[in-house]
């Protein structure tokens, strides 16, 4: 990828595929010179190059005598365009011809087919967003719950990037006095306070310890809630799955439509995606635990956020099932786990004694009971899991990276000030910290980086 | 379909799907303040409903205080718009759920979902276009070939439809006159003067005679030639196919790409859509031409605009291949195709004879001599069939069937005006032939034949 090319680019912005209408966007110098060189008005030949920025435009796009379309010109003048750049957006007929041939057109007017993520990377190149900014457009294209857009678009507009751009700046101002210190090495002075580095430094590793924190749960968000379905064969398990599932039929089948890979039995509870795990049945009357139905099922159980173990009423005192119960519930603290027992098919038989399965639910998928406390419940868990109050949550991989990196080199830095250090040895750490930080807003970056980031978005953004 | 229909409607203008962008459409009298009610520009609250048509706003869509997305706003006023009343397109991130979220709102906010073709309907209920530039605007969005796409881009331009009215007029002139003769039929005056009347008449028949007479071919255009490759086993068949649509397997893909359902061995060459028809090979030696392969074969012979009778070149001479040959002309000859020898292999053999095969092309898929010549010829064919040098084309079958009721009705006024018949038998034909005509272009139309026209639109446009 050419970061610094100079070409004016252009691509399909809308959905591939047949739409009333779709939209071609181009970006860069040149943009506006070669629709204007193409584009007739209704009144004839305009003078698109006088136009106001924020304006549109009717008429038809020609190659030489041969009408291509009838479309809408929207004119953007960098640098209040999305790029930073001048920017036009042709809104032309659906049709797949005509948005091949008005590409072809382009192309042979000297635009360059935009690589994926192009547009958004050059509004970073031109300081229209940062870096955290830039991702999480993608991360809003890509969103397909509230939990998650609500997550994405925070980020887009600032989030937490803000609030670390403003720490670095202090950390910055700390890091120059030191590298001061160490030029006057000799002489012994103390240029940065190290009472204040020390509450500063202190403040923002206790935030990037809470964005660190933030980030199982924005995980979570971002790819769903795991949740194992485990119990006994004929606990009724499948039987819940499918009640659940046939009543968000709707928003399953909404999100098969997208071009996302399609995990089987998602659906979306009260804004939040959850991923249900179906796992075979823990068979009571096996002595060896071993058998591979049974370790698939307990992987499962070791990888979900939440386990819903299912008890059938009627089997509620038997001594297996309280054995399992326990074997599960260790299993699931192992791996921060969070176990809920379900006793199921309370209309055929009263559970006669609940002592053993602490905070159970009892349902019947039959009768419907308690199926919607169950859903509230297992939402609110999701929601108790990050109840810090904080808005400032880690969605991303390589933001999860770059903190614990900067909590790393501010632990050092606190370990170093409390011990009385030299300088240079702090501003090490302090410069560690700093670039680490950078990375996330994009004030520290190279082209490889850039280049893993961008190539992950759709051609068009 | 409420055809008055005085409510706000909405809907996604964009293919679905996810893309970078999604544009969402509202269209009615609340459309600008039903978006300024949810829109907050970058500076705050604005009124949007004091802004000039035309223009482009950034800012937030909000649900009370919660964000729904970052969104580009296109205005439009009356009746400078598409439809011809207020108009805002939406143009947001690209995700289902943002694309979700923004319509729900809108619903929330009192606009409606619009049928399919709505818009359309409304800028032809609001004298924007005429009803066979709407129906253009369908087909024009379903082109896939550059010959569709010009003759929906004519017709949505106005076509032969202006011309058309233009000739509907003077006919009414014509009708008005006699009308008034009718009410002095006692006196017995002619107000029409019936030199003129005929001329008139014998100019329009003569236009509604060569529009008739367009409608295979633009049928052909719009629904793809159809070629039948038939011949004897071995004869090349399936070379010459695979051969050709290798060669265009970019194009076919595109066209797999969309939505409509695919032709198999489809494929478009110079422009024109071409639909292969693959038969099965005619058997020479058995006695009985009714066999099942064989009457399926004559079935897409007759079926064909243009059959391609494949002859290996080392039986260019045998008794049975000259027969078949014989057979399929007189086949084609009693339904309008066009059949085309062709010798194939002549890489392995050098053709004798060809005297038996007029215009016969000579090829040899192998070493792909005479490939390009074949395709051109094919093209050719096509180009010819309609070589009247008119522009004007009929593609759509409801104006055909209005064109050809239209002409008996004139005809009749032609043959009354020979016989010098009065001019209340004349005037019913011309009352007669001035519905049909109103018809193609929407002067005379109903609730049903608006709806069956634009109900076959998608939803959006």
């Amino acid at each position: 990828m050419n970061l610094a090319s100079q070409n004016t680019i252009y691509a399909l912005a809308t959905a591939p595929g047949v739409g009333a209408i779709a939209v071609i966007r181009l970006s860069g110098a040149e943009a506006i010179s070669i629709v204007h060189s193409i584009f007739y008005s209704i009144k004839g030949k305009q003078n698109l190059l006088s136009k106001a920025s924020h304006t549109l435009h009717f008429g038809t796009l020609r190659d030489e005598n041969r009408i291509i379309d009838e479309v809408l010109i929207s004119l953007f003048k960098g640098p209040t365009s999305y790029t930073g750049e001048d920017t036009i957006e042709i809104s032309c007929h659906g049709s797949i011809y005509v948005q091949q041939q008005i590409m072809q057109l382009l192309a042979k007017k000297g635009a360059v087919l935009a690589k994926p993520g192009e547009f958004t990377l050059r509004a970073f190149l031109n300081g229209k967003m940062d870096l955290s900014q830039a991702e999480a457009v993608a991360d809003l294209i890509a969103s397909s719950s509230e939990a998650e857009h609500k997550l994405a678009l925070q980020q887009m507009r600032g989030g937490f990037s803000e609030e670390l751009k403003k720490l670095r700046d202090e950390l910055i101002q700390f890091a120059s006095l030191i590298e001061l210190e160490l030029d006057f090495s000799e002489e012994d002075v103390e240029f940065a306070n190290r009472a204040q580095l020390e509450t500063l430094v202190s403040k923002v590793n206790g935030i990037i310890r809470l964005l660190i924190e933030s980030f199982s749960f924005g995980n979570v968000i971002k790819n769903g809630v795991s949740v194992a379905i485990v119990g006994e064969p004929n606990a009724g398990k499948s039987t819940l799955l499918n009640k659940l599932l046939n009543e968000e039929r709707a928003i399953v089948s909404d999100i098969a439509g997208t071009t996302r890979d399609v995990i089987e039995d998602t659906m979306v509870i009260d804004g939040i995606t959850f991923r249900f795990i179906d796992t075979a049945g823990i068979r009571k009357t096996t002595d060896t635990i071993e058998s591979i139905g049974i370790s698939k099922t307990f992987e499962k159980v070791k990888q979900a956020f939440l386990i819903l173990f299912l008890i059938d009423a009627k089997d509620i005192d038997a001594e297996q099932t309280q054995k399992t119960y326990s074997e599960l519930t260790e299993m699931a603290k192992e791996n921060n786990g969070i176990i809920l027992p379900i006793i199921t098919k309370i209309d055929l038989a009263k559970p006669v004694a609940e002592i053993n399965f602490k905070n159970a639910i009892t349902i019947s998928a039959k009768t419907n009971e308690n199926i919607d406390e169950l859903k509230k419940k297992i939402v609110a868990i999701v929601k108790n899991t990050h109840n810090t109050g904080s808005e400032m949550i880690v969605t991303n991989a390589r933001h999860y990276e770059a903190l614990n990196s900067t909590h790393v080199s501010l632990n050092n830095v606190e370990v170093g000030l409390k011990q009385n250090i030299t300088g240079d040895f702090l501003a090490i750490d302090i410069r560690k910290a700093l670039y680490h930080l950078g990375e996330i807003t994009g004030s520290i970056t190279n082209d490889t980086l850039l280049e893993s980031i961008f190539t992950k978005f759709c051609i068009g953004k």
